[in-house]
């Protein structure tokens, strides 16, 4: 009997080409993948998982979650520690759950969040390269906060979106972004239906135009508007940017990601 | 005229043999003197630093002072980022400063802290890889602290001193052990006069033998007493060591370490 198997994972983005498998087999879903098959005991491409969001090369993934049919039987935590024993260290299962048949990463989620964290300093990252963003001009919330009102809702966003995008529709809902600032770090959320391929990245990037006196604050309804990629700011670095994860609806017993790490004390 | 010049730098070790330059050049002051080198314009070996304390092969450095002699002329923020621009990623002067002629990095410190950082969970470590250390059995706060607390004072160390260390003495005193729990997390602060090779990796050992109940909270005390490195635990990962730095009278004018960056939100 077959049964419908959720996982998920939490990554370090940067040592991968992204999520999606690739030839070259150097992504998280290639390393799952094989991991899987070891763990399981079947054959490369026995079991093929699909994602909730396809993360970019470099792109941090908090709470990524995966589904795929098996009739192999192991307990929850059998999945996840075997599994585990076979992926990269940057790279782990946090969970495992049994979804009913009608449950689907991707197609049932009700939306997704990514945050992006950014060091605001003269100075450059350093232990925190490659884990936040970085702008050495200081920045102004209530500009950045007056642009990204403008995007809330739903809307084209062809604006930001890049020319390898596979989506069938630019069309999305934004629900909310948050901007809040802790020291030298700023924080970005966002939360919307669905994301264009490099959406937040080129977000990220008007925001700062925007944030840092280089753009006014009407210049974000006029981009979105004008659906234009090449009128939007260069698309912002990866670094900083985390796949929080997807949301369901309570039924389907998805487990919330793991607490996160008070960084450096 | 000579100008005594102090730094403070911010690192992320794992990419790193350890702080002290060694022939095959790839410590963090082998990096840091071959940028002085290149900035300033001098012949390598022209420049040479000295530090507040020498971190291990994969430890992390929050505010590292080091200081050097010259007659090269330069203003403080020119050192910051001309230096910055020939150093390796993970490796960032974060201040420089011009103390008088006394100030020694090493001898005026008045002591020095640590920080341990720990992620307590059945999964093991990923995105925290390399900058946490990992344990999978639940930790007893007050068994921990009962046992930290025998360890306060100056006292005779030998028993947490690996074979390498070069220390002239063994005595050292230690000030402050705290340790507090966020979530899945816990923070091991340690502030001491100074500390052997080894030390807090050998200590952290200890009392995570007595958190999760492998030893009882009296052991602590006998093997401070015996003074044997054998009868201790092993020696804990690197993984989540932070030299969070030292500190100085306030006349020199030495500039505390940067706010930290809070994890992942």
């Amino acid at each position: 009997m077959t049964q419908r198997v959720a996982l998920g994972l939490s990554y370090r983005g940067w040592a991968y080409k992204g999520w999606q498998s690739q030839p070259g087999g150097d992504t998280v879903q290639d390393h799952l993948e094989r991991a899987l098959a070891r763990f399981a005991d079947v054959p490369l491409g026995h079991l093929r998982t699909l994602c909730a969001g396809r993360t970019d090369a470099g792109v941090h993934g908090l709470n990524q979650v995966v589904h795929f049919d098996t009739e192999i039987v192991r307990d929850s935590f059998s999945w996840v520690r075997g599994t585990n024993r076979y992926l990269p260290k940057d790279i782990a299962v946090q969970w495992c759950a049994f979804p009913e048949a009608g449950f689907h990463a991707r197609n049932s989620a009700r939306g997704r969040r990514y945050v992006y964290l950014l060091l605001e300093s003269p100075v450059r990252p350093s232990i925190e390269d490659g884990v936040a963003g970085w702008v050495f001009r200081p920045l102004d919330l209530a500009a950045m906060q007056a642009a990204a009102a403008q995007l809330i809702g739903e809307h084209d966003f062809s604006a930001f979106r890049s020319s390898e995008c596979q989506a069938a529709s630019p069309v999305k809902t934004l629900r909310r972004i948050s901007i809040e600032r802790r020291g030298a770090y700023w924080r970005f959320e966002f939360d919307g239906s669905a994301f264009l391929h490099h959406m937040i990245r080129n977000l990220m990037g008007c925001l700062l135009a925007i944030g840092t006196g280089t753009r006014v604050v009407p210049w974000m309804g006029e981009i979105l508007a004008g659906r234009d990629r090449k009128l939007a700011a260069p698309t912002f670095p990866a670094d900083g940017l985390y796949f929080v994860g997807p949301y369901y609806d309570a039924v389907h017993g998805i487990p919330e990601r793991t607490p996160p790490m008070d960084w450096l004390p």
